[in-house]
């Protein structure tokens, strides 16, 4: 299926070279500011070929609304968002060899197994440009979850192959207790992750990053990584149990990103290690006495937590507390290395050697990505539980 | 919301405390052998109570169906089960303490915050009764399954704090690449699992985990774990891209139980350390000559992949290959221990100590209800495409 | 699908013969009075045998609240409810005769048809038992929409056969600008219409009504009408365009319940044979001066309009005004008079007799039942802009 | 919301003043040829100023395919539709005048009610030319539905104003009992329809039709009419009970068309009249001894009826009959004669006069979009049904 989201819907279509890509956002909500200058910068953010860790390509990636929005008003109408492709025709890396070979670790095999047909791009919609769509819709949630709670979504590369931004230490074995990490998730911002090519906001991890990523960029191979990602500001309530637990509708949103294979949220596998004495997070006081009141509809909590290991999400719903969570993102399956495989007819007599370049790595053009999947979320979230709460106290 | 899948719905419905919980099973196919004898096992393998390791409340839990099977055939209209609760009075842990006093780490203060009335039981839906309804609707599809496809879903604890079944080597860092892990993905059976009352195959680590699990009890503390899940015989071409991949849906699946922290698929969070050229499956031709021809209209195929890094789906849709993923239990919040907390309103005056007995891990109950989302999950997804296949030969 | 609604979602499960037909309430708002005493008027307003005109079948149909209702009071979380079926085995009408032979106009034939299994009652969820689920859950939501807002929803007979209540008028050739039955759309109670047996609020019109079901009764025959059903107090901006506007919801409920044939709204199909001059509902300021201000987060209108031929709809959106429409049901097929038939097989050698007592007339039961699926309808448009006002006031 | 069906998955976007409007198809099915060419000629007959008739406005309405298909063959994925709108500025009666003045019973007023944000058209998504995105997509159901199983779809104009048809006589007062339209459901072609620019296909009746319009349109006033469409060669089994029944879902999509005011199937209201040893429709063995066989996946029927009030629906579920129903569009709104009215705020001091051209009938035009509407139910109840099928055949 191509929607997300129950009360926020986004459907996206599109593939690598069809006349362009986009998506329909509905419900979203009339009478707020929009405009695509707004859209844009997360768009330019997750285009390929902005630095030398990157596919070089020159994809220009300008978003134009379609529809919903009226002298820089949403309407409330469905917002329709469309990125021309620029290269209609089949690439390079599609020439007679790919059309015997599938190639390894791709789509192409699977797509062709379930459709019976193949796109000239082999994988049809797992093509990164598919992507598209859902960051433009998610920098329009975004857009709307700061402007109306303030809510603030960042994601940065917590690791490439084995160099990691916050390893376990000695003296903290769970990241979640680390006061670094939990420091970072207080300040991190854009612009510090923005500092590197790689989007790490440690400039001296970032600078091994970026070694270690040029280094496979040299041999000819790729390597994976991890995006982490944390909401601030968010209300109390967001979450519906069960089968729309908001760690459950995550982890939906990050795994349907191409690439992906792991999501963990607050204390995640490291938490599964120790004891329950040492995991549950503590009620205390608010310490914001600036929190009370309510904001928009939704007040604001009494207790807070003095530790975080939960995430941010007690029962599927939010707690008030930042909501941080990791993504796993796989080496690239294409390289240029040159790898042994069949044809479609299962015939052993190839060699496979991706032309061009490649992306060595995902996992700086996909924080973008992880970004704009976290922000539909919790804006389809916010409406669910905004209508629960109109509901409520109309009785 | 309370409805998981999309051709195959589950809904599911019922609390702690309340005359019963249960589900609604929609679009279930018709003419299918259906009985309560059917179900009941893996509705019992969930039961608290079944060894010293876990709580030894004494339920029942016998299902019962209540529609759209006739003479033990179905009929394709909904199919509703229903299990009694026992006890419909508030229990032991819930006394005036509890009223004024969130548990720390349950959520007893976000359904507060969510819905502004509290349940006896304090976290409402978040009850682990809530999952009878899964394990119900799962075995339901489970059976189907293996009938219709053949395919076996085995799940097992693969790991309790720090003992693991399957722990990285010098030789084999990435588990996806130990043969000995790759042996048991073909192996493991509901049988060799529930040989040890920790549910875990390999007798002498479950030995090692029962003595782990008991330490902690006997300390009046908790300890999570790892659930592993392996889905054989899969058709391919299974998952629905882009937003329905079968990995977001597994996710989505398991971050809805309960107490889960994380998932990871294939090669998962391990695999972003590894090069692509070693990371990638190398298809080869199915070695397999019996698996030619179709079954029950889903082709087999002629490609296999001589590694299995992906976890059996690419690009969204399953290769034919076996499909296993890990998902990590935190420990249960619910401790003997006391602890330091505030009453609702944020006075800091109490401390908080369970009384009776409760799990000191979950991870051996929770294998069923792993198990259970799998199913709803693959069947869903079969459903999905087979309508798309019986669509295509039309053409 | 057997469910109904996009944020109040209704779920139904049951058949004739089997142990409860029901329905679960997702989505149902935390914090309201909830108790089985509110649900059972009207699931037994729906039951039949309440007088001679309608089968004398003894059902005692007590609704059982399952879940989500604690202490009286909505926890917010699915309410499941149930309603034993009296006699699970198959009844006078499925002897053998009916086991070769698929009875005119009834679903035995296209169920087999469809799903290649056959319910002893022959067309499984067409039995008019399935209503039983809609008219739990329809109860359910009209309290809330009585208690949250004040609406009514009142639903009459207004033909059976030829003998229609409002019939056009060389005066009034457009029932929609009669006077008497505007002022009936103002004033209709249920009291009012359950004095009599036949649920038409005019003594005069009822009496005649009345007498006509009872000759077709004698003669072994049936008869269809049609149902009228107004809802006053509707809040403004109710209806999601363009797929989801209330016209279109509201007719797919009630073309959903068995035996419906049509649905007009407002001026309905007469409305089609006058000018647009005539037909075009001018604007007024509101007469209401006490309706200025907001109820429950839906703001009073400060316009109306002086004839109401919309229907209290306009572009698929409330306008305030009252909504009424007209539901047309066939005559039961159901009949004593014997009929030639078919085997299943194709053979014409039967003539089926239907034994026993039969509803030779299902208006007055189809009451209830278009009440609750009106009530539903409108609840879950009253949910979707709740949740886009309280969205909307967020920026 | 803005999306119909639940496999295949219709979401549409575009209101009168935006770039463009359109449509994204999900889950069309692969390896059918599609091309812009089959699509247009739909587009096409819904343009306005095909004739004097209608609006004379200039719209070239050209249909572009965005995505979902290579080479002429559609791959499985999104197919995005867009039509550009050639006029992207507020049009002749949206001037000083409207900006005050909500129009009579147009849907100026509901959207502010329901958004807070007007349109520069007033009625945002109300506009007709929201239906392009609809033909688009039902002129692609269409084809396949032709393609894959025979199905041919026709609508026509059934009476303008009281000029019927097919009117009740007194020889037939039912006119599914009529022979002449009996006839006529078998034979209407879209080429009959087309010969009379009122798209009736009786050419006697068309002329008055014509004539009662050109009446209306000198007069500066608006008359309403219907149309009636038939579906012929539907396999049996399609429809979901209980809430997906064929006719609610065709119910819901012909009232989700602007202006719309009724829906009637089979024997419709005049149904209501007549007794049930009239009205029942009697099996016979299938006439057509060419129909043994199956047809891609779907068994056709052994059984046939010799009447068809039931309009090919039983249970909610099709018998293999020609499915017929009629649909009731009300006179259009915008009138030349002037019309009192109140501004926004309330105040009484204005006449409304509409400048420029209107359509004083819009059934014409709304022939295509009735079968579009028509073509995406049974294309979903289609895929749903063969969902359905293919898991049976796998047990």
């Amino acid at each position: 299926m191509s929607t997300f989201g129950q009360f926020l819907r986004v459907t996206t279509y599109g593939e690598s070279h069809c006349p362009s890509v986009g998506c329909i956002v509905d419900n979203f909500p009339p009478g707020i500011p929009v405009s695509e200058e707004i859209l844009q910068p997360q768009i330019s953010r997750r285009r390929p070929g902005q630095n030398s860790l990157t596919t070089p390509r020159n994809e220009a990636d300008l978003v134009s609304i379609q529809s919903g929005v009226e002298g820089g008003i949403s309407l409330g109408t469905p917002i329709a968002m469309v990125v021309k492709n620029q290269d209609h025709r089949p690439a390079d890396y599609k020439g007679d060899t790919m059309k015997q070979y599938p190639r390894p670790s791709h789509a192409d095999f699977t797509y062709l197994e379930k459709y019976g047909v193949r796109a000239s791009s082999g994988g049809g919609r797992s093509s990164a440009r598919e992507t598209i769509g859902r960051v433009a819709a998610g920098a329009l949630c975004e857009h709307y979850l700061k402007l109306a709670h303030g809510i603030e979504i960042v994601a940065w590369v917590s690791s490439v192959g084995n160099i990691h931004q916050n390893p376990p230490t000695a003296e903290y074995p769970i990241t979640s207790h680390n006061p670094k990490f939990l420091q970072l998730l207080q300040e991190v911002s854009r612009e510090s992750v923005d500092k590197s090519p790689v989007r790490c906001p440690d400039p001296e991890v970032a600078a091994k990053m970026e070694q270690c990523i040029a280094d496979f960029r040299d041999r000819q191979d790729s390597i994976g990584g991890t995006v982490s990602c944390v909401i601030r500001n968010v209300p109390t309530g967001l979450g519906e149990p069960v089968f729309s637990k908001l760690e459950a509708t995550l982890a939906h949103g990050m795994l349907s990103i191409p690439a992906t294979k792991g999501f963990e949220i607050g204390s995640g596998f490291e938490g599964t290690e120790i004891p329950g004495s040492a995991h549950n997070d503590m009620f205390i006081k608010h310490p914001d006495t600036t929190a009370s009141g309510s904001k928009n509809g939704f007040a604001r909590p009494t207790l807070a937590t003095s530790t975080n290991n939960s995430g941010g999400i007690q029962g599927g719903i939010t707690n008030g507390a930042p909501i941080f969570f990791r993504v796993a993102f796989k080496p690239p399956a294409t390289i240029g290395l040159p790898q042994e495989t069949v044809t479609f007819a299962g015939e052993r007599d190839g060699l496979l050697e991706a032309k061009g370049r490649h992306d060595p790595c995902v996992v700086p053009r996909a924080v973008p990505i992880v970004e704009a999947m976290a922000s539909i979320a919790i804006m389809d979230a916010l409406l669910l539980q905004g209508g629960r709460r109109m509901a409520t106290l109309s009785s």
